[in-house]
């Protein structure tokens, strides 16, 4: 499967199955997507970068999990909301675009901080 | 475009282009996650569900924006992290299917709530 | 004890006995910060305001607990960052009554939203 | 003043000037808890600990901002849902030193990390 369609029906087939619309009003998916995302959040919680690198040998898979998990809401809610999503990924890389011109942003991230020096950081990724 | 492997490409090609994988460690980009997530959920703050059906009448495409930005750092963290996104989510539907069985769960809510009379509680999309 | 004072001297005391200060990075307590305050927010996901109002007959001790860990983060973090936390409250009290004088806001929340019909909306608490 | 019920009655006071209680239900309460701590967090994205060392020079006046907020939303919560989060903290407290023994814990954080070499991390708190 490498199409995001076919994903996003699986899930609502899932949700429908288990007759769970009637939960699943706006305010409380729109949680569920946070509360989702900090879970992804908490693997990196009191990891420096080394002990990060050394966390991902062998922790992809519950990673991966709450990506996915995340994920589950974008498309559950992308659906209800009736936003296409991938239109709006497309509109909204356009919009980064004109924010952030290539020749304005490079090396420079939100404008906020100076290119940093590639021997003083580590870049372990 | 209906591919999510292109999304990704287009994603990591405008960020390599601004040379901003330097910035990108595993802990900066689920900060990021978690942020965006939260402006999505900030969209539904303070209203109720009239005043949400009323709000998502105009304010569509902003709301599509963030969430686009949370797919956003989805697939780059995926991508970063080595991990195939669309794989961790079939995984996870299934793993999620065994958890919650459509026999045992039809109607029930993370096993927290009874299934709700239809007519009492206002169901609006 | 009613000092706010203590309480921090306290959670400081705490954390200097375990000689955890070394963990304590500015980045890592904000993360610790936000994943408590999805904690308090998880309790209240997926109920509605009747379902609420029946958990907390029942759940109050829980949901301290996690406001009294949010409450932690913010007295470690002030600490740590050089901050008197009563001081900056007092200052953004003036800040928020300046951006909100009760002439223009009254029954108004956020400019978002008109006085809501009290015998519209439940107000059970 | 260095009294949190000071406080707290001072924000109590504040909303209901407004009338804003009516908007206040424990999941928007809870939902503005936990965009506030993201504001906390967002202050610190981005930034190695050198960056952010610097950053502290000039900005403490917005991330106490940001902390009051946070605090304002603990005390509001509290006071609504009938929690002494003084008591509740003393209560968090024990229960906390229960489950991290000085002995056990000591340099050891959530039990997962050896540790650190003084020498190897930087500590500029």
């Amino acid at each position: 499967m490498t199409n995001l369609d076919d994903l996003q029906k699986k899930i609502i087939a899932f949700r429908d199955e288990r007759d769970w619309k009637q939960f699943h009003t706006p305010k409380d998916m729109a949680i569920s997507l946070a509360l989702e995302a900090a879970e992804v959040l908490e693997h990196f919680q009191w990891k420096n970068e080394a002990e990060i690198a050394e966390y991902l040998k062998t922790n992809k898979e519950d990673i991966g999990d709450e990506l996915a998990d995340v994920l589950w809401w974008v498309l559950l809610m992308s659906h209800d909301l009736g936003i296409d999503i991938l239109e709006a990924s497309e509109r909204k890389i356009e919009k980064t675009a004109k924010k952030y011109p290539v020749e304005k942003s490079k090396g420079k991230h939100n404008n906020c901080c100076e290119k940093r020096n590639s021997s003083k950081y580590s870049k372990y990724l």
